[in-house]
C-alpha cells in the first residue's frame, strides 16, 4: 500500500508502455507533421536527483510518528519526490530533469478525521503547510508549493488508508471514504450488480476525494453526470471544524454546500468521506462508430442527439486533424482477413467520399437495458445520417473501450523521443463552440511556432450536454531544448487566454491549481474571487491547507 | 401589472373558487373525517384593516421617486398588506384577521440593477431593510419581518417589471430577468418550440427570481430536474458588489458559486437574471393512473422505476388516506354513461382485491417522442403490474393536468369552513422513507389531536429520484378558534421535528424562510450555518436584505 511502486518519472504502471512500433504508419506520420530529428528526452538516473534535506523540526517529526505510527509516515527520496508534483507535461518535465523546488518534507497516511485534526494544529503550531493527496494525478500544479515562506515545511497528507466502502442497495447510493482510488471502488460498487459510472482517464491512479475536490469528469459523464452531479453528501474536515452535509436526493433548505467544497481542490478542508448516486449494472451496451466529412458535421449531429432528449454514455467526436491521428496511429491486425477487411471499408468510404484523412470520427456508446440501448441507438444513428455521417459498425467503440486508460502511457513514449504533448480542456455553449474552437486552435497553433517548431493539435469533444459541450485539446510539437517549460507555459496561456476570450470556461474538468489560478478572477469575477478567499479565511483562518493553490 | 388585482385575503384570481358542491361526497365525507361544527370563518373587511402608517423619512420617500418614478411607487394599503406576507395558513389567517404586525413601509418597483445598487445605497443611509419580493407565494414566511428594530422602515422590493426573456436556440437556453412570471416565461419559450419544464404549484403567481432563491420544484421535476439542476448562470446585485456566473455546461473552475446563491432566500443579494437549461416541446405525452392495493406496493414500484434508468415526467403516488380523499371529493361527471363506466370499474376493481377507499393511486406521465414514451409507459407499467398495480388508464392524468394549479384555491374555500389546511414536505433516501413517512404522519396526527380536534393527513410522493423522494403532507382539522396560529405552529413543528429526527430534509422545495429558520442548524450543522451567516456578513454587510431570514 504505502511504498508506491508506479514510474517516478512517468504515468502509471512501469511494465506497461505504449508501443508505437505495432503501429505501421505511427513514426512516419509524426515524423512529417512535427518534422522530428531523432533527439531523445532522457530520464535523470534517480540516484542523481538531490532534494534538499526535510525541513521538518524533529519534535513535529516525533509527534507526528506517535499520532499515526511510524509504518504510516515516509521521508524516503521516491515518496518525496512522487508527492511533490503532479503528471502535466511541465512535471514530467521536471521529473525526468530531477528538478523538484519545494519537495514535500514528510508524507504522512492518516486513518481517520481526529488524526486529520491533530495534523493541522500540529501543523499550525509548527507552521507547516500541508498538501492533501489523492492519487496524484492532477495536471494543474496543485500539489507542488511555489515558495516556502513563510512555512517552516510541507506536509503531504494522503488520503489513501482512508478507502472503506458502504452499499446502500435500497436507495442505490455507495458512501466511501476520499482515498478510495477509482478501481477498487467501482469493483466494490460491480459487486452489488451496481456502477458508479466515473471513468475519467486517471481512473486507475485517482481517487474518489481528488475527483470531488477537483470537479472531475468521467468519460462516460455524458449519461452519468460530472462527479459534482452525482455527489449526494460530503463530510469534511476543516481547520475550523467538520462539516457533513446531509444525504437526501435534493433540499431546499439553504445554499448547497456540497458545492463549495467539490471545486475546493483541497483549500478549503479535506474531503474524508462522500455518499454517491450509483446506477444498475447496464444489461446491455452498444456502440457505434460513425464518420462524418468533416468536424462541423458532427458538431450538428451530436447537437441535435443531446438536445433530442436522449443520453447515450459516450459521445467523442475527434475533429479532422484528430481522425487523421488516430487514423495513423492505429494498430496493425494480425489478421489477414482483418487487414482485407478494413482495406475494403476505406476504399468504400472513398467512394463514398469520406476519408479519415479529412473527416470527423464519433464514437457512440449506449448503456441500459436492451430496449433503451436500441432505441437510444436508432434515434442517434438517424440523425448521424441526416448529417451525412456513414456507420463504422461498433469496432471503433470497443477498441476504444479497450484502449481507453492507455493514453496517458503514449504521453511518456512521445517524451522519450523529445515531443512536446499535453492537453487542456474547456466547455462551453453550443452557439459558441465552434468559433472557441477555431480561435483556440489557432492560438495553441501560433503559440507553438513562435518557438520555430512544426504545430499539431488535436481536439475532440469529450463531453456532450444538451446546452453545450467539452473541447479536449492535445497540443504537440517537437520540444524546445532547454526551453521546455517555457514552450509549455506559453503555449498554455495561448490556449486558455482563448478560452477565456471566447465564452469557454477555465476548465471542465481538469480544475484550476496553481497553473491556472492566474485565470480564476477573469472567470468568475472580482467578488466570485473574493467569495472564495472569504470562505478560505473562515474555514482554514491560518492558511495551512494547500496554499496559494486554486486563488 | 402594478396594482396587484389579486385576492389580497388568499390565492389568486377573485374570480375562480374552488366549488365542493359539484362533488358530492365532499362535505359528508370531510365532516365524518374532521367533525365539522358548521363554523364559518370570516374575512375581515377591507376597510376595518389599519395599518401602522408608513415610517419612511420623506427624504428617502422622495429619493425614490426621483429614482423609479412616481408611477413605480406604492404606499397604499392593498399594496402594502400583499406586499408583507405570504401564503401559508398562518398568512392567510392574519391576511382574514387583518393582523399584519410589522407591515412594508413602501413597495418600489426598480427596472435595472442600477436602480437595485441605489435602493440598497439608500436603505443603508436611512437604517431600512429590504425584502425582495417576486410573486409573493412563500409559504415560510420568507416575506415578513418580525420585529422592526433596529431598522427604521420596510421597503419592499417588487422585481416584476424586470421581466425580459432571450432565447439561444442553437443552445437550448433562456436567459430572462428574475421578475418574471411563470406563465410568460413559460410562453415565450413555448413559442421557440421549447419548455421550460418547471411547473410547481404557484406557477400562475411565481417568478423565476423567487423560484431560483428558494430551491423551488415543479410538478415535472421527476424528469426536467428541480430549478437548481436547470440553471447554468445568474447574476445577482448585493450590497458588496454584482457576480455573473459563466454561461457554460459545467466547469471546473473552484466552487460553484451558482449554487451558493440558489437557496439564499433573499438575503446575500438579488438575483436578477438566469440563463436556464430548456427542452423541446414533448412531440407526445402519455399518462397512466395506477392504483395499488397499498402506499407500499406502489413505493416499491416507483423506487424501481427511477432506479430502472427512465424518468417519468411525473410520479405522484398517493398514500391510501390521500386515495381516499382524491376519490371522496372527485366532481360528478354530467355524462351518465361516465358515470355508469366509473360504476362499473369500481365493482371490477373491488372484484380484483382493490379499492379507491384503502388503495394508493399513483400518477405516471411520460414525455418525450412517441418511441421514448412507449418505451417508459411499456416499463413502467410491467414495473407497476409487478407489485400489484392495475391500470386505470389515462384519465386520472388527463383530470389531475387539468386541474393541476387549481388546488391552492381549495384551501381558501376550506378556510371558509374553519378548516386548518397547511402543507409541509420533505425528501429522504428510499432506505429511510417509509419509516420517515410512518413517523410523521403520527407526529402530525398526534400534534392535531391534542388540540381536541381529529385529524386528516393526506400524504403523496410528489418527486422521485434514483436514490430516494420527496414526501408531501397535508395537514388538516377543524379550527382551534382563537388559537389559529399556535394549533398551526404546533402541528408545523411537530412534523418538521420528525422529519429531522427521521432523516429527511427541513425543506425538498418551499425554503426555509423565518418560519423554519429555528431548524436550519439542525439541518446543516453549526460549521454549515456559519458559513451561510460568514457569506451574509461579506455580501450584505450592513444586513439590510431580508433580516432575519433564512439564518
Amino acid at each position: 500500500m504505502k511504498k508506491t511502486e508506479l514510474k517516478w518519472w512517468g504515468w502509471g504502471n512501469p511494465e506497461e508502455t505504449y508501443n508505437l512500433e505495432d503501429r505501421p504508419n505511427a513514426w512516419s506520420y509524426l515524423e512529417q507533421k512535427l518534422g522530428l530529428d531523432g533527439r531523445k528526452c532522457s530520464v535523470i538516473n534517480l540516484d542523481e536527483i538531490e532534494l534538499p534535506a526535510s525541513h521538518l523540526p524533529q519534535p513535529y517529526l516525533n509527534q507526528l510518528i506517535n499520532l499515526c505510527g511510524q509504518e504510516n509516515i515516509e521521508i524516503d527520496k521516491v515518496s518525496r519526490l512522487t508527492h511533490s508534483l503532479g503528471l502535466s507535461y511541465g512535471d514530467l518535465i521536471r521529473r525526468r530533469q530531477g528538478k523538484i523546488h519545494n519537495p514535500v518534507d514528510i508524507v504522512v497516511y492518516p486513518e481517520n478525521e481526529i488524526q486529520i485534526q491533530e495534523i493541522f494544529k500540529l501543523a499550525h503550531e509548527s507552521q507547516l503547510a500541508i498538501i492533501p493527496y489523492g492519487g496524484g494525478t492532477t495536471v494543474t500544479g496543485s500539489l507542488e508549493m511555489r515558495t516556502l515562506p513563510p512555512y517552516q515545511g510541507i506536509v503531504s497528507l494522503d488520503l489513501k488508508r482512508m478507502n472503506s466502502v458502504q452499499i446502500d442497495d435500497i436507495s442505490l447510493t455507495a458512501t466511501a471514504e476520499a482515498g478510495i482510488l477509482g478501481p477498487a471502488l467501482e469493483a466494490e460498487v460491480n459487486r452489488h450488480g451496481f456502477t458508479l459510472g466515473h471513468f475519467p482517464q486517471s481512473f486507475e491512479y485517482s481517487t474518489l476525494g481528488g475527483w470531488l475536490a477537483t470537479r472531475s469528469a468521467g468519460q462516460n459523464s455524458t449519461k452519468y453526470g460530472k462527479i459534482e452531479h452525482m455527489l449526494i453528501s460530503l463530510r469534511v474536515v476543516t481547520p475550523s471544524g467538520i462539516l457533513e452535509t446531509k444525504t437526501v436526493p435534493a433540499s431546499a433548505a439553504g445554499p448547497d454546500l456540497n458545492q463549495i467544497f467539490s471545486g475546493s481542490e483541497g483549500t478549503l478542508g479535506i474531503i474524508t468521506k462522500a455518499t454517491l448516486k450509483l446506477h444498475l449494472l447496464p444489461e446491455s451496451v452498444g456502440s457505434r462508430g460513425v464518420l462524418f466529412k468533416d468536424f462541423h458535421s458532427g458538431i450538428l449531429a451530436i447537437k441535435e442527439i443531446m438536445q433530442s432528449g436522449i443520453t447515450p454514455s459516450v459521445l467523442r467526436l475527434s475533429d479532422e486533424t484528430e481522425t487523421e491521428a488516430i487514423f495513423m496511429l492505429r494498430s496493425r491486425s494480425r489478421n489477414n482477413l482483418k487487414n482485407m477487411a478494413e482495406r475494403a471499408i476505406f476504399w468504400l468510404l472513398d467512394k463514398l467520399g469520406h476519408s479519415f484523412m479529412n473527416g470527423a470520427l464519433l464514437l457512440l456508446i449506449f448503456e441500459g437495458t436492451p430496449g433503451q440501448v436500441n432505441l437510444e441507438r436508432k434515434i442517434s444513428m438517424k440523425i448521424c445520417r441526416k448529417y451525412g455521417g456513414v456507420s463504422l459498425g461498433s469496432s471503433p467503440g470497443q477498441s476504444w473501450l479497450k484502449e481507453r486508460f492507455k493514453q496517458p502511457y503514449l504521453r511518456d513514449t512521445l517524451l522519450d523521443n523529445a515531443i512536446m504533448v499535453d492537453t487542456l480542456e474547456t466547455a462551453t455553449t453550443w452557439e459558441r463552440l465552434e468559433r472557441l474552437y477555431i480561435a483556440a486552435k489557432g492560438s495553441l497553433n501560433q503559440a507553438i511556432e513562435q518557438f520555430g517548431v512544426k504545430p499539431l493539435t488535436l481536439t475532440h469533444i469529450s463531453h456532450s450536454y444538451s446546452e453545450g459541450a467539452s473541447l479536449y485539446f492535445t497540443f504537440m510539437s517537437k520540444q524546445k531544448e532547454n526551453l521546455e517549460i517555457e514552450q509549455w507555459s506559453a503555449v498554455k496561456k495561448a490556449g486558455i487566454d482563448s478560452f477565456l476570450e471566447n465564452g469557454g470556461t477555465l476548465s471542465h474538468h481538469h480544475g484550476v491549481g496553481r497553473d491556472h489560478s492566474l485565470w480564476l478572477e477573469k472567470e468568475i469575477g472580482q467578488l466570485g474571487k473574493s467569495i472564495v478567499i472569504n470562505l478560505k479565511s473562515q474555514l482554514d483562518p491560518h492558511n495551512i491547507l494547500n496554499p496559494s493553490n486554486l486563488i
